[in-house]
Formats: C-alpha cells, sequence, structure tokens
C-alpha cells in the first residue's frame, strides 16, 4: 500500500501536476494512472492502438488533442462516431464554426429561428452546412463509386482536405484507420446517403470488421499486444472491446475517460473489471477509468504524455 | 400553475399510482407526464411510433415490457443497439438465462474463469453461446444469400423464431421493423461475419436509412406525425431524431429514459429541449425526459399505459 | 444464483410489481430487495428503526409517504435536514403552497421579482413565510424559555400543531423523536435565532447526541438490533451510521436511497460495504442502495409495504 | 458570442492551460471562469469570501491546496462538515496516514478486521484514532471549560497545533473562522461529547449563526459584498446561501464544484440560478458551478489562481 500525499499547488509543469495527482485519491489519481497506462502503451512497439471517440468532442474544442495524438503515432485505429467526424469534416469543409452561449439562458426556440443548433453551451450556425454540403459532394465526385468500408472512404476524404487540424486529414497522412460502425447515424451518412442517389456509393461495414478481425488474429500470429484509450462510451468502447472475442486475444491496457456509472448496467459506465468476466480483458490488463468531463480529462492528459515524450 | 399534491401511500391501481405522481415533483412528476405524451401518441392515429433501445434491457429482465409494446401496436419502428437484439435472440436460439451475483462481492477473474459474463449485477453463462450460434447460423442458411437492410434480416429471423416472447418475433409478427444501425458492433454481427465467410450475406444499412426517410416523407405528404420513446440514449437516440432533417418533419412526441446527464454535452444526456435548436422536435412539440433506470420507469409506465388501454 | 425473469406488466397491484421487481436487475432489483429488507426491520420487534432525511422531500410531495411510516410505527427517530422540517411546518403553519414549474423555461430574476422560491420544477410564493413566522413565533412563545435538544423541541412544536398530516405532529403523536443535526442550517433555525433576540431559547445539540448513543448503548445491553433507512444521504446518513461507533453496536439492517455515486469518494454515494470498514455495519447486516430519484422510489416502497402489512 | 477555440495541448504553464480551457466547452470552460470569477472576488477589496467543505477532501490529499487559500487571504471564513476537521486534525495530532487501495478489490469485510477504515480508494488505519484521541482531550483540557460556538473552539484548537500543513491552524494563524453547523456528526464531535461526560465544554451552534448574520449585516452597512466558494454541496453550501437571507444582502460571487445533478431536487447539485429566485444571489451575480471531482479541479483551480496572484 502506497500513502496518500497531499497535492501542493507550486509551480510546475502540467506534467508534474498530473504526477502529483498519482499520490492523490479518488478520480484525480485515476487520471494519473490512466496516463501511465498510456504511457506504457505508446511505449509498447508491439502493441497497436484503438481509440475511441464519442460525445461531443470537436464542437467542444477537443480536436486537436486528438490530432496531437494521431500525428505522434499514438494510436492506430480510431473508432468513431459519426457525429465527431461529421464535426471535423465540417470545419475543414464547411468553415464551421462553434459559439460559446449560456445553456441556462439560451432559447431553443429563438435557436431554431435563428438556425442555430445547440450542443449544451455550444452553438453551430446551420448556414455553414450548405457550403460543408457541397464540398463533401465535390469529394465524393471526386472519389466516384464502388463498395467501401467506413475507413476507406474515410482515407479518400483525408486525402482530399486542406486542414493540418483535421483529425480526417491526419489520420490519414499517418495511416490511421478511422472505422465508423454506425455510419448512416450521422450528417456526413445522409450526406452519403444523399450521393448515392445516383451514384453508387456502397457502405459496406463487413469491411471494417474483417479489418480489425484481422488485425487481432495477425497481433495473435505475431504475439503482439493491444490497447483501448476509450472517450465516452457507446458504440466505439463496445466495438473495440468485442473485436478481441473471436481470435480471443485480450487487449492489454485499456483506458476510459467517462461520465457514466457502473450501477445502471449500461455498457458506457460499465467498469472495465466487467470486461475481464467476458474475456475482452485479463486480470493482467492494464486498466483505468476516470470519471470526469473529457474537456478537462483529455488536455490534462494529451499535455501530460506530450512532456513525457519530447522533453 | 398547477398545485403539488402530497402522494398517498393509499390501496390503489399502478395507473393510480402513476396518476399521482403527476402531482409531485422531480422525476417521478416526469415520469408521469411521459406516461401522458406516450398515451396521446398511441392514440393519435396518424402518428409513427419509434421506440430506441440501448442498455442492457434484456439481461435485466424488460423484455416482456417491450414485447407487450410492440404486440400493443405502441410501437411501428425499432431502433437498437445490437445487443439488445443479440440477447433477445440468445434466449429464444440458445437457451440463454441470466442469473443473478453481487456485483460489489463477484470476482471478474473468477467469472472469466467459469466463462460467465458480466453486466453489473447479471452474469451469463458462455456456454449457452454455443446453442445459439448453431441455431443462428442454421437460419442463416435457411435465408441464404442477399442483400439485405437490418430491419429486413431481422423480419426473416423473426419468421423463423419459435418464442412468444422474442422482441424479435414479436416484431416480425406485427410487421414492425427493428433496425440496427451499428449492426457489426454486436455479437449477432460477429454470427453474420462468420456466416458470411464463405456465403453472400451482406448488410446494407443505407437500405435502412431508405426506409426511415421514406417513412417521413411519407408522413410529410400525407400531413401524418411521428413520436418517440427513447430507453436510454446512444446511436437509437440520434439515429430517430435525425431522420427527420432531411425531410424537415420534427417529431411531435418524445419520451426519453435515461441516467445521463446535459452537463456533459453528449447526446444521450442531452435535453430534448435541445433537439428543438435542430429541429428535431418544434416548441409544440410534446417532450419529457424522466432521469431513472429503466429496470425501474418501464415496468411502471408499460403497466399503467396497460391500465389505460385495456380497463 | 437465482434466475432473472422478465418483468410481466399484468394487472396486479402495487407490492406484487415490486415482488417481479425483486426477479428483475439492476436498481429494480434493489429496489424490491430494499423493501424486503425494510419489511425484515420492521418485523423484527427488537429493532430500534432510524430514517434519515434529506433532499427537498416535502416539496416534492412526499410528506404523506413519511407520515405513513410514522404513524404505522415503522419508524422510531427521524434524523434530518432543517429544510425538510421547516418546510413541514411552513404547511402546517404557513398555509404553504408547492407550485409546478418548468425548470428549463422558468427564469429566476422573474422568480425573485416575485417573490417565489424555486426548487427545481417547484415554486413556493415567498408571502406565505409571513405567516409561518408569525406562527411560529407564537409557539416559541408558549413554549417559553430553556435549553432545548433539537427533539425536545420538535416534540413542544408538534404537539402544538394542528395538521394530521405533518410530519412534526405525526412523531410527537408517535414519541417518534425527530434530530436535526445541523439545525441553525434552516429557516426554522433563523426563527429560533430571532425569537432568541431577546427570549433564552437555547439550542443544545449536545443533548441530541446523548439521546443517541443512550439508545445504542441500551440496544447493546439489551442485545437488541438497529436498522436504517437514508432518504438522500448527507449529515443525516452520516449521523444515523456515526452513532454506533462508541458502543460498538453495528446497525442489523441498512437502506438508502440516493442520486450519488462511490466513485467521487463523498459519504452521500459511498457504498454500504464501506461502512463495512468502518464498523458501522457487519458483513452479516442486511444492505442495499437503490440509485434512483427518491420520488419515484419512496411511493413505491411505501406503498408495496402498507400492502405487506394492512393486507 | 464568442468563439470555440481548440484547446492546444503545446508546453504551457497550468494556468495557461486554464486559460485555454475558456475557450473550448462544457465543464473545462465552466472551470475556467469559474477560476476568472475567483480572481476577481479575491480582487475585490470589499468582499468577505467564504469556503465551504464537504467530501472527504483531506483524505483525498487536498489539504493544502485549502491551506493555499487560507495562507494567501483568499479565505475569510470556512463553513465545514465535521468530518472534514476531523480528517485534518487526526493528521496533525494522531499521526494519520491515509493509505491507497482498490475500491474494486478490496474487502470491506477483511478492512473491518484489520482495523481499516475505507473511503472509496483510500483507506485509515484506526489506530492512529487512540493517539488523536489522547491529543485531542489533552487540548480540551487545556482549553478547559466554557461555552462556545464552533469558530471559538475552532481557533482555542488551531493555535495548539503545530502542523504547518493543518487546516485548522492555517485559519487559527490567519484569522479564518471555522464554523461546523453539525458539529456533533463527526468524530471531533463525539471526542467532545466524551470530554464534556464530566468537563463543562458546551458547544452553541447559535453564537456560529450571530457571528456569520452580523457579518452580512455589516457588510450592508459598509456597502461591502460577499463571495462563496463551495467545494461539495450539503449543509456548508446551505448554510452560507441562507445567511444572507435575514440582512437581505446576496452574495456577490458564486463558484462551486460540485459532481451532483440538478434533475433531482436535492441543494447540493441545484444550479447557482436557482439561488437568484431565493435572493441568495442576484442576476448581477457572477456564477459558476463546475461538474467534475474536485480532486482534480482544485488543484487546477489553487495552480492557476497562484501563478496568477504570484507572478
Amino acid at each position: 500500500m502506497t500513502y496518500v500525499k497531499d497535492f501542493d499547488p507550486k509551480k510546475q509543469t502540467i506534467n508534474e501536476l498530473v504526477r502529483q495527482m498519482k499520490d492523490t485519491a479518488f478520480n484525480a489519481r485515476k487520471l494519473a494512472e490512466s496516463v501511465d497506462i498510456l504511457e506504457e502503451m505508446i511505449n509498447d512497439k508491439k502493441c497497436t492502438k484503438f481509440l475511441g471517440l464519442s460525445g461531443a468532442l470537436v464542437p467542444a474544442g477537443m480536436r486537436k488533442c486528438i490530432v496531437e495524438m494521431i500525428r505522434n503515432g499514438w494510436v492506430d485505429v480510431i473508432v468513431s462516431t459519426g457525429a465527431n467526424i461529421t464535426h471535423d469534416l465540417s470545419i475543414s469543409l464547411g468553415k464551421e464554426h462553434y459559439l460559446h452561449c449560456d445553456p441556462d439562458k439560451t432559447d431553443d426556440v429563438e435557436m431554431a429561428e435563428k438556425k442555430m443548433s445547440r450542443i449544451y453551451d455550444v452553438v453551430s450556425p446551420d448556414k455553414t452546412s450548405i457550403t460543408f454540403e457541397k464540398n463533401i459532394q465535390k469529394i465524393f465526385n471526386e472519389i466516384g463509386e464502388g463498395d467501401f468500408s467506413t475507413y476507406e472512404l474515410m482515407e479518400w476524404i483525408g486525402k482530399r482536405i486542406d486542414d493540418e487540424n483535421s483529425i480526417v486529414k491526419a489520420a490519414a497522412d499517418c495511416n490511421v484507420k478511422i472505422i465508423i460502425p454506425a455510419f448512416f447515424d450521422s450528417i456526413l451518412g445522409l450526406q452519403v446517403w444523399m450521393y448515392s442517389q445516383d451514384r453508387k456509393m456502397r457502405i459496406n461495414p463487413r469491411k471494417d470488421l474483417d479489418y480489425m478481425l484481422k488485425l487481432h488474429f495477425d497481433m495473435k500470429d505475431n504475439n503482439e499486444t493491444s490497447g483501448v484509450f476509450v472517450l465516452g462510451g457507446g458504440v466505439p468502447k463496445n466495438y473495440i472491446l468485442q473485436a478481441v472475442l473471436i481470435p480471443e486475444k485480450p487487449h492489454k491496457y485499456a483506458v476510459q475517460i467517462t461520465t457514466d456509472n457502473p450501477q445502471f448496467g449500461g455498457l458506457s459506465g460499465a467498469t472495465l473489471s466487467e470486461a475481464i468476466s467476458w474475456g475482452k480483458l485479463t486480470k493482467d490488463s492494464k486498466t483505468s477509468c476516470v470519471n470526469c468531463d473529457a474537456t478537462i480529462a483529455l488536455p490534462l492528459m494529451v499535455s501530460s504524455l506530450k512532456e513525457r515524450f519530447f522533453k
């Protein structure tokens, strides 16, 4: 057993602050443990690293944190909700700009009239969507027709984006796959639906699963490992965790940031311990779950990791 | 303004209890308001009724409540996570049985050794999955090859199930569509993947979206309405809400049971008011959100509705 | 291990509904277990029964549920926040009436101007407080001067109240003690402060603790037991649990309804298992914690208990 | 309306990180706003600053953050649960040491046998309590007999403590009052109870309220202001907010860190907007509420403030 030590709010770097949190308790301690696990995962040269994205991370200003992780080689495969990718592309292709509002005072009926869509304390003007729509359709036209996995489509799109801060472009640049299991559950999906009214663009989610499973079979054959960093929960969490079931090759590392709780039985809030019973993790897996808004935890964690790897 | 009245724990029916809750406050009041809205929605003969399923409803014993809603004609389209449908089919085809455990005392490592998968205070023995696997593959063989929307596949499966208590069978019996936007994010998806190693069974999620959008365009043409009952949140919530965006035909009714909160910015916890700013609902939509574990709220609500419709 | 059984929303009594919940999972199951434990506690003739009150139970219409428990002999000692008792007395002495509002649309600045105080979706008009103030001061005048434990003061007040639905009167009628550990943290406390500007009314919280500890020493001497039903958490939860530490006589039963969570380290959300490590409970104590808004759980639980005891 | 800006995880100081969070969203933005409000409050020379303490802050290693605030003159009056003060004194007088444990794997029955009391992922050995008991009784003996407000008693104790890191000593050194409204709801209260078995030490909570109210009447007379920083909620939050009601002198600043939510109607989770309807705050008050574990938010906020005031 180790001692709790008082956090000392002295002058120090962000990483030093995080390291001090390791000696405190509750979620500060878990945050610091999570960074240690991520550091070890990144240093594990034989580890394939999965990143799960859910929640409105991009509208909340978390885009650069994700791009940083991609460009630093800390991620190999992203599994995302359609919304996060749509938000990313809306900025790159639609000049989307998110504005602050006061959630307690904003009148949603007024917002509807002004064509402003609200996400808690953020609103986005619908007018940018016209530009986005025009530009994404142009890209679809360049891509043409075919039968695509979501990661293939994302790669094609990524290569046609001129925005260094884009998650989709960064992933394409770094050969990081982006898989969107519920692809049509997003504005991007609706755009593909429109395009494919008279063109043959098919989304084939089976190819995504082929890729995921092949990855794990290969890891098993080559005695390699895998790790998971889940922001939020939802489909991305389940998809990344279940992919190990067929090859029976549990993840070695698992870190989650969530605001959900175990006692309601849903997967987003389920403890990582539960995943051991399923064979998705093992008793030797290194795991940590931080109960915290990702807008606070993620900047701290990425900043801390950056300090560790780029002194 | 109406008065708060003290809840009187007298001898009464469940519906009377719920009606009394309408005069109290906080989430009891919201639960009762939700039942009123659902009642109105069901009575609206021109209303297409969507049901969103997320969270481990079936392992938690909520299956009959959902079947009841289907067989009573209270649902037209179900949008579900893959897990709930897999759980439903596992019971019907795999003799799946869920057992209770104490979440504070259960050792997940021991569970893994005993091949018992845990969902909070419920465990399921993995051995049933062998029977499930055999039987679902047999059904796939009967279905043969083709290009399927998820609702078509679910209908084919439903027609081959001999279990009156099955959600999938009830839906097939009653011509209720089941759409699974993240189909491959489930054990059922993994089974289709296996089957399609040497057979041509393709899941085409675009056809699901075709169906959803056509429904809303038709409603618009025919001046009809739609309503939403969301258990949990996640992909089903978003998928049902976004489908109105292209036809620009907002839902008229929206009820949600959730344990998530607005202040973290995620969709599952977002207020229904936010959806007004997006044009998914309008200021005239009737909405209510209950912050409660669905295992408590759903039995109360379905029992109350049943009393109202089958006196 | 017992089986999960599907909840059947058939025609049945509230108690039958609760009994069915016992076979489901998550918080429905815990709610049903809690009722079983409370039933056993009530049947335990040698058990002193504590009730902890926190959260705005009275404004939310939970007053009669509490009075029912008192008048049925299901409670021996109440430990409460000052607010719940103030709210109870405001109705009895001030003709307080609570009104519904829509929390998402209510403008608190406007409420302040209209002298309406808000508690989520409930508002109370400040004008009733003038009547309350006049009447409570009249009662203080009748009581006169002295050195009071809070339970003595509450008893004196209770005997002077003409309202069968009052918690304070019911407690006085049934010789149930009401202890308010943070007495001056309430409008009632402010009223005593005003009264005692020129009269000698002293609140002596030590006498409350004398009473609590004597109870437990007596139980120990007489080989009797004790049990706890906590609505919410806070000071009442801690006060009831800590009272067993000096006599070293842990509670035998403990049921909590809370909306707080363990992972933030606070007492309100702490598991009842933690209390075992402190010696407040033992491994043989029967415990259950329901994560649910008390406005939903309490009416169900009291109705169910009533059916069991008054068939 | 201002723009959301992506958080850039570049090399920067903690204060720069917090300032960047101001341009993001959700709780990161609120955290940054809270620091801005606290900075303004500290700079307001006519402002009396209240600090509310609830939750297990000291066992979680937050003691130095609180001491730092006291010694920097950022606090005038502390209102605390008894537990936090007991924990502080246990370290100073009992050589209390808190140890880490894994909450998912710790057996509370075993902990009880080993005499280790658990607070989520922290345990404290009971044996230190013997030393604490001996030393606190010695201090009581030095103090002698009398009728004490809790702030007077805390001051007497604080002057007899030889530990620069103690909250109680720091407060005594800096003439910061510590008020404990539910004094006997704590181990410290139990110790006073023991001492006063044969000595006349009386706790008089009315004197605490005298002090609080006089402060606000004086502020009103002198046209001064007040501000609130609440860690957690509970009695300290209510006590600090209600004290303005009699003088009718609302607080000008209010910052809260909480993990509780508004929709359950309890005070701990109530929005600060609700307090406007009560007259505890006004529409011109500067307010911000961060939904976050205090172990993460507090170190960030105190570090950020320190950088601003001690460049």
